[in-house]
């Protein structure tokens, strides 16, 4: 055998033949229809009403799934028939925020135009990006429900600063992407809203589950009463994941940090009910800011949100 | 309008008109009567055992609660017609420790003469600072009732290092500037303190719940239980908070941070509870290091814990 | 008295006349015959698949040790009259790792020879120690059940890549040192395991206790399953604790860090239990890198598990 | 007298009567004709083509000027009896860069129509706001000299991303702003330029000092060269300064480090000489990122930088 | 033109159309015969005395060199014409540390003996690589001159630790692979090396140049007297760099750091006059440990002894 | 032979059998006569006007020892024969500074009373434990000379503060320990003094070289100046290094950088010359905080000054 067996691209990881890591059941997409899961990322932070390198959280998020395997041994169950396409990332201008965000729209739009089969996981970004990827999917899929998980409304005026990482939701309900009826609000925070702005998203009919509500109440009850809510009033549902949801001690690496917040173990368990959902097709996480995270650690949470939304898919699958 | 509409001082934050944060209203001090409450900094860490910045705790603090706002989503409550005065910190000599500690003693003292309805939120420093603290509330308040959020007993000799943050407790009781049966002390950890000290506090009658006992109790039987006993014999109540109670993974922040330390949550509750009490009329925050903190996280707690302090004054006078 | 009273070695500890910590109950072994617990750490993380900084945890354990106490504040017990030795760390060859792993197992076995009433506390090092450290326990000690605490099965086959820290249990089985049934894996995590050593694990008659039964089960219970199964079939136990099975947000400084984990408290629970079973006779913590650490909060947490081991061998003592 | 004199606002330094600090000699600008120097910031990093958080810079430099003092020892010179306005800075749009490039310009324009005799030193921000700068300065003052201290020539075009920190002198040479013959690059680096843009100005007839000429020429002779010739063909010069000029082991906080660079000695030197010449009226200071610098010292830098161009000066009034 | 022009491969690279970076003249290899420069990684560094993240800087110095352009304009001169080949890493083996120096040797043999025209440069890992590196390059290449930049002799016995980074000089000579005449260390540095060591490759013949030699001579100079003595007496020359040949303020990456070291600037002037010779066929550049770096310093300036290297080769093609 | 052979200490260095360390040289002071050098510690700094951690730069510094050799290339000159005695570090009061310096002036008091040929290195601690090392000097030894390196006078008031890290040779002055024209100050920098303190040092007679002197002047035409100016008047002389005479490129962990200072080649060349000097013994240094310092730089720095102190000694034995 020739010595140059050992020649591999720079920084591959250590091969053990009984192990398939998640980077194994990825491929770079070569532009066939997609058929199921795929990720694509969405780079953009500039829209951060504070500093965020949130652009970032693409790569490292996928650099955290590659490190984990595709075995639930909770479920006893393996993602490695999957076939997951990379789609890559939506390359973001350098002075034009508007124009980014034009682009995830147009870009979203005409990949599920052409991909009718796909679902997506999209990878952040700050929050921005919500309403540019909702308006491409409410276009290509009809009613759709969205759940969010979030500390914050986001639904700041957009007078002040433009469409930025706290105003997607006003967006949507604003131009009627969706109705305010078809949006549940989870986690939402002590201290970091505003009168006004919970007023507005009362009165526009969301449903809001608050800290209080999620330390009171089972996560499980939640989702039960949040998918059956929506089952009944729309065609397809799309989970909205800010990472800030998250208490600080678990997530840390989200720009606007503090305690309070919700365990990750209450999120996975919620992100795995939903994949099991057979309306629930498009999942975002965003607002990870990999420069001040502690050793990709929130980055990781974001790897198990995606694999136990998976397994939740599988789940459903193998009923 | 001028162009010179765009200039301001250095370091302003973000502007959002349908937003109250925190800073805005905080007014700092002109010197009339402060009615209500008051922030004060008390920037001592030279009287630490181990290396300190808790120094710089003051600022960082306020900084933290500046990024959150006035609004509890959970209760619907509104801080925003709230009043309160912020008189700045307490210069500390550059070589005289126990100068300092004086300093503390005496501003405050003349502080509360000449402001009778002032309710301290006292920002430390280290714990050395709450025996010159509680002196004062004891001579301007009558008796005094103390809870006593902390990992350790704080009853140091006084022989082996003086005046530090390791023996604030014995100065209290040695002087009787409070009786041992009106101290309460909370959260007491594991491997942190002496058998030896653990006797002392027990011979002065003070009251001890364990970790062991914030576990396997309600932290709000522990409170109610705790103010029926002060409300019988005291005046006042004085929170004493030192932030390492706190399990270090929720408290990284803290100078002599381990294992096994309370829930962030269940602090944030008790303290929720005791901001309700009328009897509860003076609060501090002390051992938060920055310097060795992760972004700020303990001071982000530490205004949390300032918030829910007021959330619990507000829902009291809404009663 | 003379001025020269105040040279003491530099980074001497603060002395408290009142306080007996931990490091005052530690010396250095002079050779002679071990009666009870003693300390000895194995350096060696070179046989690390990923980059390990491992060796150096011995260092900071101890002196994470060094900075706790001997009292017990929540059973009122004091470890003061203990005396435990450190034997100080094996030495490892700069280049040959299997003749480091020769020297742990070399060491280990004339140690425990030549001092039957040895109860050893591991300090690693990176999870390749345990083969040598376990083949010479069941040379010394007879039939060996292991409690492993583990996110991993750690039953990597030995060809890609030798004999790692990620094999041990592979090649404990393989050699019959341990009997599958006498292993009892806990903590088993979601996405960080193959379907394949699962199987093989399976089918050697290991007991497995993935995160989902911690999370539904109480670890009291598991404990005393495990005790209960063990007692009947083995002389010792030894107790291996592989710190990743803690969740990233409380033991950031493992090398394979994730979401998902068990708590801190659960864990040292645990070890107190075990620590109270006089068949356990033995303790090893492996897998924390210190440099990638958040202040030494990972091996804090292994100094609690060691005192809370002595905790529980005193308890068991009293009755 | 009172105790209440301990009172100051948070974060005060330390008073030493017989120093005078730079800060004392500052003040904030009440909208008053300002004769002399004024600080001013331009908080803008948006426009940067990789992350920067150069926006921050504006407050770090000021908080490493208010470290120094007054008092050039080596001169036997004081700054005390200056009077110096600090105008704080222009607030950024949250979304739309080319409006707060706009903002810059309209603001620096105002500022200079009302205040004939304001000698502006500006505090970027990134090097996307020397074109609205020089711009503002131009229009206000006649024709501009300009001598740039920079690693590069940014002169990229505008169709690949805009207005960038890449483009500032493509836009003033293509808007005739400038004329080439009036622009003077110093530091231009090996490997960190392209050779069509080396092409571009040189026929635009601007003036290349290379690193190679800034180590084989004394920057005392490249300074006397540059002036000699604009002080010919302008009526103003304005000192543009790209901290990325300087080498990465003395300006670690640049987003584009690299070695080969500037030594901070020639740059202060430089400047210092810049500083004495009458017609030197105006500096910029970009490109310094305080979240990727070591301890502030790329700000302290640029401290020196306005401390030693005021010394300049100081030595050109006192001939 | 689709909407789906704007997907691109995660964490690609601004692109300007103006600008050659080094990344766009690089090529992963196909296995073709390679006619001049290509990269390999030899990433080993657990051979390491001191712990070593050595194994990682392949990888950094790749991403530094993707920064960087291809034009020198301090000589006017471009590498944009050059194809370079990317090698990839030869992968090591996790536990067997002999085997991996040993794969570094077979594949560097067989890839000199099917590509004569190969001009390796080589990125290590640590200093134990130049053993199996150079005696490939001997076996394929005759007589061998080697210029060594190091702060150390690196000749330590192997019976003390084996083939570590500190022996590879010594198994050169002693197997002489290398004849003493033929060595020259430049940069060996005070309080850093022993008189055995000293006194043993001065009786091998070994030219020595002391940092006091080199502070005291012109680098310059030295270089020509080294390249015209080994130009009569070998066949070829390779350049062996240590990287903590270089003061630890401009490279603060080496495991081995301090100071009195050479500056960055004179290594690079230098490396670019080594470039410039016909005879010189192969550089290493070892001992950079990115997991201690500031901001990839070290692996930038290793980036730019690449470029410089390559210029001088340009330089010499010019003539 | 045993395999406990290799039961090492925790901590334990790589061992070369042909190398001597310079820890091998050092040890412990058992209390005899002290001939020739020691090493103390005086781990001072809560007497700094900043936060400071340079009370562990005693410890820093000796580990920084024990990573060189005692070799000096160079000079071919080895140390391996010299016998240091280490008296560890005089324990400093927890809250009582003016004490802890008076613990300082007693323990060197003593120390020098009954060890006369004992040429102290004392390791700071802040600059404050200059006064009572100076004074306990000059009691033992008669008339001082001071050659001090600093970038500030350190003449400052002490009503502002008290005995602090910026007073210590206006106590000197003021105290008639040294006289003014036996003191000469090196290094001293712009825009880090007043006037008043400037004007106050020439009043006192003191000799001044600003930092434009030393970077007009050779470094050793300023040591010939000074020495022979104090071999005229004094019986001993008195090295104090105020390590932020160095640049903060070079010595990055000292509280007060700044740019403009000198380099360590010319701080290390001065040290050696002074060395020489029969009537230098006694060197201090001081003012390194290691919290703060990159990778222990300052220390080493520091490790190299105790190295080339003793090569000056070891050149003039030979002479």
């Amino acid at each position: 055998m020739s010595n140059l067996q050992f020649l591999k691209p720079s920084g591959s990881l250590f091969v053990d033949r009984d192990v398939t890591r998640f980077s194994d059941i990825v491929k770079a997409w070569e532009g066939k229809e997609i058929q199921g899961v795929g990720l694509i990322g969405a780079p953009l932070s500039k829209s951060s009403i504070s500093h965020s390198g949130a652009h970032l959280a693409p790569g490292t998020i996928r650099k955290a799934l590659s490190a984990f395997t595709t075995y639930s041994v909770e479920e006893n169950l393996d993602l490695n028939e999957w076939n997951i396409q990379d789609l890559g990332d939506i390359v973001m201008h350098v002075t034009d925020i508007i124009h980014s965000q034009e682009r995830i729209f147009e870009t979203l739009l005409e990949v599920y135009a052409t991909n009718q089969n796909f679902l997506p996981i999209i990878l952040g970004g700050d929050n921005s990006i919500t309403y540019p990827s909702i308006k491409a999917f409410t276009k290509a899929k009809g009613r759709v429900g969205v759940i969010q998980f979030d500390a914050h409304h986001d639904v700041r005026n957009l007078e002040d600063g433009g469409a930025t990482n706290g105003t997607p939701f006003r967006s949507l309900l604003e131009t009627k992407t969706i109705e305010g009826k078809n949006l549940i609000q989870i986690g939402i925070r002590d201290f970091s809203n505003s009168k006004t702005y919970r007023t507005y998203v009362k009165e526009k009919g969301v449903s809001i589950y608050t800290m209080k509500d999620v330390r009171e109440n089972s996560i499980k009850n939640i989702m039960t009463e949040a998918i059956e809510s929506l089952n009944k009033s729309v065609d397809v549902v799309y989970v909205s994941l800010d990472m800030d949801v998250v208490d600080q001690s678990e997530a840390p690496g989200c720009p606007a940090i503090g305690p309070g917040g919700m365990s990750a173990s209450s999120l996975i368990e919620a992100i795995t009910l939903l994949g099991e959902q057979p309306k629930v097709k498009g999942l975002e996480i965003v607002e990870i800011d990999p420069t001040v995270d502690f050793r990709d650690m929130t980055s990781r949470l974001a790897a198990h949100v995606v694999l136990n939304f998976l397994k939740g898919k599988e789940k459903a699958k193998l009923r």
